[in-house]
């Protein structure tokens, strides 16, 4: 079959690679239908990721059929339509125990693209099938569905629940790319009073306020002074930190209200300040995480009933064979505007590979 | 009448000042039993506190009598022996509706020996009497139900509540002084498997461990291996920082397991290092708070049962008027040995006053 | 003045009654501007709440001015426009400590047109203003602001807040009178995947089809199947009672999935049968509750911002004058179509009073 | 092998029975080393069970080393000495996925000497072995860990955890069985205030007192008199009931304080009337739940560490081959004072086998 190769830093490939067989009684093989490419996949191209060995076939999010299943798979059978979660996880270690996938200690956690070959390409194999594959009802389009494989249960997980959002709170999102734009659309499940959208690019603001957010910043460096005014000087009740930077991270530690909330989902490469000579007395609460996708049935409900608003973060479609092309596509955000890049479906366009920037 | 009164940085002196009046309806008035020094007591002589004015009587912990009471409280009369908390709190802001009256936006919060005069006196007048005294029944000693003015409430709350301390759980305290001492004490509230308490004095993590810690470490620096190595590598469910210092945060966070909660005790002056490059997978969550007091009603009932060993943190006694030999004693606590020191009582000794360190 | 006082048995009327004084200091006088009929004033009116006196002016619902404060009155003064709670609280008692003022031990709970005088007067004297009163923003106009008096948190926190509604989940509500269409309207801000709502009046399951309902039944004798059949058989994860009938009752538990929360509002004045031999094993959470007003700030906020339809429940309106008319209307429901019914407001039509049904 | 065999209401026998084989890769064979007898053994030799097959080898509690393993069982492998819990769990529907493996929709749940052969016998095939066997710590003795196969858990999680005991509580256990007394034990480890156990037998309450009950009553029909004398007429925070019966649900709803919880373990086989009446407004939680077994890794932690005192609620000790008598004494508790039967352990006494009662 052909898959989006990883050589090395810089270098990677839509090539031929082996099919994927079973290897254990709790796999299963899906045939890819469509796909996407997620800032992770940038950052392992870069070099970013030392865990990735060169020939691993990149990607963690798919929507597929199943086409053969290990003799211990029980919830999904072949030719079942599947989303293919970003998450796999062995469901009997401490942490799955306790819903915790993305810690599992059993041989899951975050493994496609990353430990073992990932979606990326026509076949994948999927461990632990039945806790790693969601059958998709019919009133679900797999476009719809594959931002459930990570971004969205990473939003409303990580950013949301972690916040505790509730009704009447003012919500603060700092960072408006996909992952943010997500919080944004995933904190309005919650009726906030006003969500709040920060990020230097006025195209991603304005993808926030078509997303729910009722007041937007293209100017980090007033957002507090916004936060602080529309509240009465008091601050956001809850602050989603969705860049990954120190500079971020301490603009989110300065908009909170005392009794407030802090969600990181960033991915951070180094430390940041934390100004505990303010925060000590402030009663508030930071959160960190990975996703756990323990949310992913509930959000697919709610997609298969409409209320999610997945689509509006597609910009760009691909068919497959183009995966060299979306990622290029994909990192250079500034000036195509993307936000999610989704590959497959309906679209044949043969496309001439480029290589990746 | 008699107070302790701070006259500017490193100066103190019990003397003679005005009887306080009743200023409004909600005030009480109480004859000062019982008092206590708390570690802020010294940085406000030290001169850390720059809000304190020159003039105000110090002390923010007692239990006295009622003697007068303004015309809204309702809920003490003259005669009744109570506990004054170092949070007072007016019941009505929107923070108190939320029961975080430390942060009470209505005139309440830390005011006694702060923004007025304080309890290190003969008499003081207490503002928002029902929510600020509590009546003692006769079962508790008025030098036990001291230390629920201020370090067992703020132990609980702060780091036992916030880190959601749970049977079974691995708890690590670092810092084994008077608040961290209460920490050990009141964590075992909770049943965790094992409490592990850190301090470089062995006299102080001697003490821990006659309040219920399992394990103690007197080398901070090897405690966060000592951690691993009682939890197969993991790391502690619940770490408690009572020490407010960068280095002692940071070893706090290298000890946490994830998934784990980080509670910050301590009364911190500088901001930390907060390794997100590490943490941000981790699924960590870290709290900061300023005591409530909401636990101190419970916290009464706990000691009028016998189930609180707030006795055994008391290390020295002195009669009221020896206050400054006792911040003396207080301030010099590597050498006396000192946790707790409890003035007023039966004591009646006459002791010279000495200058204050 | 002239106020609404109940006679006994049957017997009201809009008659002239002493002006009201401040008793307290943490009183208030507010003169009515808008006020509502509530069910439970049916209920003093036919002689099922013996505890209402005879000579008591009834109603606990309203928006007015202050005119006068206690001199221990705090957070309103004279001219302020606010809503009146239904519940007024001490603040300082244990139960309002953990903000469960509908349990008030210190003089407070449900006083007003219970055991003092009421709303359904030119001018009323409120308890414990600083805690009963609420400020209302310009941009809430006080015909939508009286549904916040009581009908609104007695829904979300006794039905939705209690029930734990989270997005995704299926929710029934049994019952589309006033409080179960809130129950309906409020419900919706946690993003359930469907709300069910059953009553056998068609003209109310309709209303409640407006408010936010997915699928509706007049038929409660299948409702429970209806509910198994949209859930895979699994039943509702959250049941709310809002009828107060044992045949009511029972339908919940019918409707409940394994896990499921049942939260009941309904006023019982008789007890059910509790099957527990279905129950016991499955996992089932019954709340019940009184309302204590604690989410007011919070719902006024989300009916500043225009999200709460709190106007789609008000069908009549009257000039104040005309609340034995009101009460009629009212008490037949089921041919005049009454929800909520507001008096005062704009209206000044001079209406005879006529004799309450 | 030899198994106690359930033949129909009355009959049973400790016969030859075939060794179990594997029948899925997920199973393991446990031979058993000690077992005991539940309350609800005896309700299946009278019949009242009907889903369970005569034929059937009855027992659903058990510690014992595990001899063979399915290929896809990868947390436990022979050798191993292991708890066998009394819930076997898929580990991958809705419910295991949430932690409620009591409701497994995939295959689990209870499962052992019920829908298949069960745990009184020489050799046990466990379902599920991942998620239903606990590797034990040479620290536990095995009878102290087959307290944990039922018992410990139900009464902690459908008891203590679901009735939220909390530091300073008031909690009730009504009924002081095998459960009831577990629910004292584990209550315990939340340090309530006081602990009040009732039973109309002067030996369970005694042994109640021991497992750490503050107060004890064995005349109910003044017990809740008792508990609302000893909590200033409020009533209980928490009140369990461990027995099953309507009388008994009845008194638990009389003795909670308004705010209060009651947690029902009791299985019942009959409605109970609830006294909504009086309910409707005094803002109470009920539950009802069957054993999850999630926090059986936390119990056992706490039985190494020697915090839990499983021991003291084995009353007699038999060989296995003894089971019948054992039955018999445990059915006539009422003469022979029995709590918790084991059977095998370090005994081989050769005991005639007796007609069961």
């Amino acid at each position: 079959m052909k898959g989006f190769v990883f050589h090395g830093p810089g270098q990677a490939s839509w090539q031929d690679v082996p099919d994927p067989d079973l290897k254990e009684p709790t796999d299963a093989i899906v045939k890819v239908g469509v796909v996407t490419v997620c800032g992770t996949d940038l950052h392992i191209l870069k070099g970013d990721v030392p865990e990735v060995r060169p020939g691993t076939v990149l990607g963690h999010e798919a929507v597929g059929e199943v086409v053969e299943t290990g003799s211990d798979v029980r919830g999904v059978r072949p030719g079942d339509r599947v989303l293919v979660s970003c998450i796999t996880s062995c469901g009997r270690c401490r942490f799955c125990r306790e819903g915790r996938y993305g810690l599992c200690a059993g041989g899951g956690g975050w493994n496609l693209g990353h430990r073992c070959d990932g979606t990326q390409a026509e076949y994948v194999r999927v461990p632990f099938a039945d806790l790693s594959l969601h059958p998709l009802s019919s009133t679900v389009r797999s476009e719809d569905a594959v931002l459930l494989a990570d971004i969205f249960p990473t939003a409303y997980e990580v950013g949301v629940l972690n916040g505790r959002v509730r009704p009447g709170d003012t919500v603060a999102v700092v960072g408006a790319g996909p992952i943010g734009l997500a919080a944004v659309a995933t904190a309005g499940l919650f009726s906030p009073e006003r969500i709040i959208a920060v990020d230097p690019a006025p195209a991603r603001v304005e993808a926030a306020r078509k997303l729910g957010a009722d007041a937007v910043c293209d100017a980090p460096e007033v957002s507090a002074q916004l936060v602080a005014d529309l509240t009465g000087g008091l601050g956001a009740d809850v602050v989603i930190e969705a860049v990954g930077r120190p500079d971020s991270f301490e603009l989110c530690t300065r908009m909170i209200r005392p009794g407030g909330r802090l969600a990181n989902i960033g991915v951070h490469g180094r430390p940041v300040m934390l100004h505990l000579e303010d925060l000590w007395a402030k009663d508030v609460t930071i959160t960190t995480g990975l996703v756990d996708t323990f949310s992913t049935p509930t959000l697919l409900r709610m997609a298969a009933a409409g209320r999610l608003p997945t689509g509006q973060l597609v910009t760009h479609t691909f068919p497959l064979t183009a995966v060299q092309e979306a990622y290029d596509v994909f990192s250079q955000a500034a000036e195509t505007g993307a936000l999610k890049i989704v590959l497959g479906g309906e679209h044949h366009t043969d496309v001439t590979t480029v290589p990746v920037a």
